[in-house]
C-alpha cells in the first residue's frame, strides 16, 4: 500500500473515526496523490472541491470533475461528474452532490467520519447529518510530518525547481530592469525544469523600503544599482511545494547591507549545524533569533515551517513549539536581519532532517551581491 | 451607494432573503468590492474564505485575516482575525468562526439567509442552524449579467490587459523557444500593463496534435516552423476577468490553415454583426455553429459565455439558452474550426453589448500568421 495512504488511514483510526474526507487540495494530494488545479481560483466547472474519501479499512475513491478526471491519483474509485455540458442545462453543484451521496452509499460511507473541519463545504456536510463528523487535523498533521521516501524525492525535486528559480534570480536581475522582469525570468526557469505552468507564491522586492516591509510580489518597480532585494521562491511541483529565500544587492554591497547578510547567514548557518532529530523547535527558533539579536538585529515572524503538499505545515519553527525535530521532517529555515536604513535580508533553505543531522535539500549559493 | 451593492441587495431580496452571505472569491468581488488572493490556493493562514455580509437593509461587512486586510472593500465594517502568530498557538479556523460569530450578532444577521451554495463552508453554516437558508444563485446570477458603468470600465482594462498579452504572443512567438518561453514574455506583458502578478488562466498550445485537442497549457514542446497555435488568454486584473483567443501559423500558413482560420473568423464576424439586445442567445450559438459547419468544420463547446469577476459567467453562448442578450452583457464569443490533419483555430473576442448592437473590448488583430 502507498505510505502515505497507510499514514493516512492510522490517522482516521488515530481520530477515532471510520471514514476520512479529504477536500484541501493539500489532502486530497496526501491522501490520494490528486493534485488539483488552483492556480485561477475555485474552477466554473466545480460543484465544490475535489472530494477524496478513505475507509480504515483500505477503500479509496475520489470524486472531480470531467476536466480534471486524466489527473492521476491511487484511488481505487475514480468517480467523475459533469462540469458543464453545452448540449444541455446541467446544475454542476447537484451533479456533484448526487455523485457523492451514490459514492457514500456505494462504499458504505457511514458511522464515524473524520473531516478537514476548514475546508469542508456545508454542500457535502449535508449529506451526512446523521453521522458523527470528527477533526482529522490533529492526528493527520502528525502523520504528515514525517515525510516518506517518495515524499522526500518530491520535495526534492521541488527544492531543485526553487533553486532553479534562485539561480535565475541571481544570473538575470540587473540594474535597469523591473521587478516583473526579473520574475519572469525567475519563473520561466523553474517552470522549465518543471515543464509545465507552476502555482508560484513567495516575494520578489526591491530597494530598501520594500525589503524592509519584507514580503510583496513584484511590480513595475526598476531596480536600480545599489538596492537590497529580497527573492522568496515558493513553486508547487507534482502537488509538493518547495521554498527558498535569497536576498542581494545589486552592484557591491554596502557595509550596512553585508552586516545584515552576515547576520542572517550566521543563522542560517547555525540551523543546518544544529538541526537533528531530537532537537526542540521552540529552542532551535530562540537560537535563531538570538543570533540576529547578537548582531543587533531582530525578526518579527516565524524562524521557518514544515513543508509538503501544504506550503506551510505543522510544525512551525516558532517559540512555543515544544515539539523536537525528528527524521524524515522537512522544514524551512528563514531567519531575517532588518535595519530600516538599509533593507531586509531574509536567507531561507530547505533542510531534510536526516538521523544524525540534516540535508540541504535545495542548491543555489547564498551570495550578497548581484553585478548591476 | 455603489450599484453592484445595490443590484447585490435586489438579489438578496428577490430571493425572499433578509441577508446574504458571500464567500466565492467573485462573489465577495461582486458585493463588496473585495479581491480575494487565489493564485497560490486556500491560505494557509486563513480559517475559510474571506467572508462576506450583505444586509437587506444596506449593511455591510466583510471578515478577513489579518494579512488581507489593506486589500480595498466597500464594506461599512471590515472585520480581520489572526490567522497565523509566531508569539503564541493560535487556532486559525477557531479565531475565524469566533469573529464570524460575533459579526453575526453584532449585525443581527438573522431570518432567511440567502448564501452561495456551492461555496458555503459547512463550519460558517453550522453558525447559522436555527435559520432557513436559501440560494441566492438564480437572482444573483441575473443581477450580475448587466454589468453597470463601473464594471464595464473594469472589464475594459481586463480586456486590453488580455489584448497586451496576445500582442505579446504574436510578437515573441517564433520558431526554436518553447511555448513556456512564449508563455513568460506574453505573461510579462499582462502583468506590466497591471503593475502586479496577475492569476491568468487558458491555454497555449502548439502544433497539429496539441491544437487538435483545443485545450492546454505551456509546455516544454519547441515551436517549429509550421505549427499552429492557439493563444487563450484569461488574466484577471484587478478583480475583473478578461479573456480573449488567438490563432496563427509560424510561418506561411498553409491552406488548411488558412480554411480553418477563414471558418472561425467568418463565425467571429457574424457575432460581431448580429449581437445586439434581443438577440437569443441560443440562436446566436445556433448560426455561429452553422457559419462552421458551412465550412466543413464544427465545434463541440460553447460558443462562449458571459465574463465578469467570475471568468465564466451566466448567461453562457449555448444552444439551449433561451435568454436574449441585453444591454451591458458583456460576453465572449469564441468559435473553433478544427480539423486533426491540420490542427485547431479557435478566435475569440470580449464583447459589450450596447442599445444598439456591440462593442469590441478586446483591442488586437486577429491574423493567420506570425513570422517564423
Amino acid at each position: 500500500m502507498e505510505e502515505r495512504l497507510a499514514k493516512t488511514i492510522a490517522a482516521i483510526k488515530e481520530s477515532g473515526a471510520d471514514w476520512g474526507l479529504f477536500t484541501s487540495p493539500d489532502g486530497v494530494a496526501y491522501a490520494l496523490g490528486h493534485v488539483c488545479g488552483i492556480e485561477a481560483g475555485p474552477s466554473p466547472f466545480a460543484g465544490g472541491p475535489s472530494l477524496g474519501i478513505v475507509g480504515a479499512g483500505g477503500e479509496t475513491a475520489l470524486l472531480v470533475t470531467n476536466l480534471e478526471a486524466a489527473t492521476p491519483s491511487w484511488a481505487e474509485t475514480i468517480v467523475t461528474y459533469t462540469g458543464f455540458s453545452y448540449q444541455q442545462p446541467t446544475d454542476v453543484l447537484e451533479n456533484y452532490l448526487a455523485e457523492a451521496k451514490t459514492l457514500f452509499a456505494r462504499l458504505k460511507v457511514g458511522g464515524r467520519i473524520a473531516v478537514e473541519r476548514h475546508a469542508l463545504p456545508s454542500s457535502i456536510a449535508s449529506l451526512l447529518e446523521d453521522h458523527a463528523l470528527l477533526s482529522i487535523e490533529p492526528a493527520f498533521r502528525r502523520q504528515r510530518s514525517i515525510k516518506t521516501k517518495a515524499e522526500i524525492g518530491q520535495l526534492r525535486e521541488a527544492a531543485l525547481t526553487a533553486s532553479a528559480g534562485q539561480k535565475a534570480f541571481l544570473a538575470a536581475t540587473r540594474a535597469g530592469i523591473s521587478e516583473l522582469e526579473a520574475f519572469a525570468a525567475i519563473r520561466l526557469a523553474m517552470e522549465t525544469r518543471a515543464g509545465e505552468r507552476l502555482p508560484v507564491t513567495g516575494d520578489l522586492i526591491s530597494g530598501r523600503e520594500r525589503t524592509s516591509q519584507f514580503m510583496g510580489w513584484p511590480n513595475n518597480r526598476i531596480i536600480e544599482k545599489g538596492d537590497p532585494l529580497i527573492c522568496d521562491l515558493a513553486p508547487r511541483v507534482a502537488g509538493y511545494w518547495g521554498d527558498s529565500c535569497a536576498s542581494a544587492m545589486i552592484g557591491t554591497p554596502s557595509d550596512g547591507f553585508r552586516r545584515l547578510f552576515s547576520a542572517a547567514r550566521s543563522a542560517l548557518d547555525l540551523a543546518i549545524e544544529t538541526s537533528r532529530p531530537g532537537l526542540v523547535i521552540g529552542e532551535l527558533d530562540r537560537s535563531l533569533q538570538a543570533v540576529i539579536a547578537r548582531n543587533g538585529y531582530s525578526y518579527a515572524h516565524h524562524s521557518g515551517h514544515s513543508i509538503g503538499t501544504g506550503v506551510h505545515e505543522w510544525p512551525r519553527i516558532v517559540g512555543y513549539e515544544r515539539e523536537a525535530l525528528k527524521e524524515d521532517m522537512v522544514i524551512m529555515i528563514e531567519p531575517t536581519a532588518l535595519d530600516h536604513d538599509v533593507g531586509g535580508v531574509r536567507l531561507e533553505f530547505m533542510l531534510h532532517v536526516t538521523a544524525t543531522g540534516c540535508e540541504i535539500l535545495t542548491d543555489f549559493e547564498h551570495r550578497p551581491d548581484i553585478p548591476a
